[in-house]
């Protein structure tokens, strides 16, 4: 049995952490750390684990995280980038949920951040957790940066595009939408049910935090520079993205199903939806699947790509197990066999 | 044109104050007052009046709110306490939609507010602005006390068989529903999307400040006690009340049609439905109406009475704005003539 | 592995099943069936299977659905009635989840479902499936009619006030509001998004199909004759069902926790809250559990008892699958392992 | 007071008609027709109407239909086209809200429908209703093609852009997302709460029937061909269209505002946000107003304009009221001063 810490379980990514470990045969959470609720049990802030948990918050800097094989921090960006350096040092692996090993340029962070990076040589040896293009990198990774729920989802839907050299760089567009859990659980009025229920909007446009992220992996899956404007927009429900991403076919007469399915036929979690059947983010709501499909547009080079996850699962806490169990050599869909919940 | 200003008008029940009065025919409103907003525009607060609304927030003892005719507290309990008789004393009439004027008892409201009450007197001189039951007493008052929500809808469904004797004064049961507006414009945990999103409970169970100003209302029209169970529940939506009632019929044989439509027969915002008709709250969103229906239980005494109302209209700025027409002898329906909102 | 057949499996209880089954470690669904769907993959129906199911809907009457273990029906009512005989003849068990056997009088289940019940003597073999009340009865069942969700809701909360004769029997409130998905997958006008949406209703309220299973559920846990008053109430949400009961305390002064403690302490799938906490129907999402709690009203004889489930969980397939793991003897809880899903 | 009939009023748009005509200063509804509904009561089926609407049902042949100054068709695609002629030779106006008159080219029309369009020569002599383009061919019509919800907000987003010749007209995306009220009143599974609720997903990717009109209009503002690619999206919400347009301007460093206060500086119904402000959908919740804003993005020829209407207003019923004052001279403000409802 693998032993899990969680630094910073007050969140969605946490409690999303308990939830989905709580079924994992391979792997149990031992201690979890919450600086503002230290002493409490966890089932009186989560009451989805009342009777099913007995967990009680913990300062971070206990004792019993350092004992843990694997720690995951679920903390605002600065806090991981301080802290994971010690668990490393005493053999214990971190997989940051949060943003601060994403970036591999430390200026380049520190500029969206608003913060200086403190740990450049950490961030060097941080591997970037997207098992579909980096397997083999984490397998052997102490230090990994879990992907942010947007990039996930459009480095999914772009990967064969890209790494097949297949369209346009120049004139990518992701309109991307996101369910609202996305900005977490601290209380905020432009997420209040009566403001952010039964509207729709943008934000973010003039430059989101997950842009740089998105825009290196995908000059590094692409091998050249990559043209891409990211629009961000908020949507009345608590999970799901759905990614929709507009290209230019370099050849217009090409079929592109065949690198799709080549690129997945052996990702357990990334699916391959038929001709003409488009993704719902339902479709994958609680679970850790990507679903993709596409559509040519006629008379044209455009080809509409679409991909859904639950920002919460393979947008967040599901990689990040995903990516323990390739740490750990664990199966690894293990703990992460649940269906969307539809309806 | 009756001036009408705004004494805290950044929650819910100002913009809905302002949305009302904008196509009202005889009133406008010329001062709205913030003291955390003083000296920004009102549409950079609410984009839905971007060219519609000129006002700029002021502080609340601004000199342009003292030449107003009336002016509306929309703040939270206690502001309106210090501050109603100020204007009072200068003529200007004053409604007002919290909760410091609805309690005659000063010592009751005290220990619902966990604040003394300073202004005895200005209590003793105020009327409580359900129309309905009051309507001659505040043709003539200065100082109006606009009813909460939850008692507004159960007053209207219970009056005319509590003024008629017909129920069992001891064993009255109102489970009430809210959406989250009621909550108020506040940025909180658990009024968030993702956490009262998708889910239904109650809360305030053990007591809930509606419950004296229910009471006392309740005692009032039955002329002598009543006991009450009142529960509220939040519902995942933004706008709206329902309260079921349940009540015992002293007379099951009695058919008590005739007393609601006498009740009712000259009231223009009270709507009696059908037989086998039960209301729905979007029919009276967003309008000022409050829709009444009931059902005997068979081979009982019971019976459920329910009504809806729109909780920021009926339940609160609507009305106050009901009441600004009978105190100024204007139409008792001007500016509310808007039909709710389906779907 | 136990092998399950599924009779009518394109609703919310069908796939339910299937969700619900992924994860069952005993338990694999062989065959599934659809009139209207013979023939088609079940993942083209439900995206959320797509590459985790490859099952193909099949007759009702296919020689696969004979030779398994068990067989659910999730179909209209009158369906199962007809067709549940000729499997347990050949020895297959039988869940059925809907209506046909839930209330033991005929000439009853006649009047309130506008049909001739043309299968007394299975109906009198038939074991009502509530585990909390009748294990023992359910493990050497053959036919077990699964219970209904407000039925579930309401007598887990009352169990244990009325075995032990706690409360005045003749003035019970049931006062419950339900998701939207209880009223199925069918194309019906009333549970649009656009008209059920943001709005809260009641419906059935002069009579409700359930109405009669809980009577009778609850005149076998009182040992008498009881009264009681059902109101069903729609939310404008997917999931879950929160039921609110009024009761009358025969002595106020009564502790009632050690009674529901007593009643609960060996149920895996009943969880009592603490003092002051009350239930959301998102505690449950997704999960098999009930989540219970109460408040005394003060000066009064009232109690108020809350319960939540999720209405196609413990009100349905999962409450179904719970009582095939009684009939299998295999672990009361397998496949159900699943923790509420927040947010 | 003009006469008002409305041929077709049971659905969505039909009832937002008689919401928004019932403030109307200068016009009536007279008469309303509904085939299936004959003889009921307009109440019945509306309930937010009851006590405020007298009207019944005829049938769409009714003589006092013929009566009236003005019809409005809210009717399938088919209907207006067959009935529209007799009208207007009796010298009645008509408006289409549906999208028989909408395509200027019988055959594409007819591609798009999958029926014969059988009355040419009246879809040459019908006027395409967007005001801010076309308002002095509006004024002198007998037919007005009211337009679709998506070709509304996509061209008041480029309007500006087009007719100043400002961007690449070979490369737009439209990226669309509209709340579930686009679909209509009539039972639909994809549109029941179970199923639209809580997802986000696009659908008529490879074809969508207001694409047709979009690109004839957008031709005709930029006076040569337009490449567009239009993908309509499914939110999770009742009203609203929020529409996303990615398009190149061909001179980077061009400042847009003056273009679009020049184009829409006396559109009453057209507003333009400042820098750094988006529209969300909720600002224009139940009223006629279209809000408009746009990002530059850096570095790129890209520039995100975004839009948002109420689809059954400014998408629907409001613009068609508004097209009805521009023909009979009156304010075409007239009935349409309502603000958009917040929260």
């Amino acid at each position: 049995m693998i032993k899990v810490g969680i630094i910073g379980g007050t969140g969605y990514t946490g409690v999303e952490l308990l939830r989905l470990l709580h079924c994992h045969p391979e792997a149990e959470v031992v201690a979890i750390s919450s600086r503002s609720l230290n002493g409490k049990r966890v089932d009186s802030i989560f009451p989805s684990l009342v009777s099913l948990c007995d967990l009680i918050f913990t300062l971070p800097d206990d004792e019993s995280l350092y004992h843990c094989d694997v720690v995951f921090f679920a903390t605002p960006h600065g806090v991981a980038m301080e802290s994971a350096g010690a668990f490393i040092e005493k053999g214990v692996k971190v997989i940051d949920l949060g943003a601060d090993f994403r970036i591999s340029d430390a200026k380049e962070w520190s500029n969206w951040y608003s913060m200086v990076h403190t740990q450049p040589k950490l961030l060097s040896s941080a591997v970037y957790g997207l098992p579909e293009s980096n397997r083999n990198l984490i397998k052997n990774a102490n230090l990994v940066a879990n992907p942010g729920c947007y990039p996930t989802a459009i480095q999914l839907a772009l990967l064969p595009l890209l790494s097949n050299k297949l369209i346009d760089l120049s004139n990518i567009v992701a309109d991307c939408k996101s369910g609202v859990s996305g900005a977490g659980r601290v209380a905020n009025q432009s997420t209040l049910l009566s403001e952010a229920g039964e509207s729709f909007k943008a934000y973010g446009v003039s430059g989101h935090r997950h842009y740089p992220e998105i825009k290196q992996e995908l000059v590094a899956m692409a091998g050249s520079n990559v043209g891409i404007t990211f629009v961000p927009h908020l949507v009345p429900m608590i999970r799901g993205i759905f990614a929709t991403l507009y290209v230019d076919l370099l050849d217009e007469s090409i079929d592109i199903r065949p690198y799709f399915e080549n690129a997945y036929s052996d990702e357990h979690f990334v699916t391959i939806l038929d001709d003409g059947v488009y993704p719902e983010t339902r479709s994958v709501r609680s679970s850790n699947y990507c679903q993709i499909s596409w559509q040519k547009i006629p008379n044209s080079s455009k080809l509409v790509v679409m991909s859904v996850i639950d920002n919460l699962v393979k947008g967040a806490s599901g990689q990040a197990i995903q990516n323990m169990n390739i740490m750990f050599s664990l199966e690894e869909g293990a703990g992460l066999n649940q269906i969307g919940l539809i309806p």
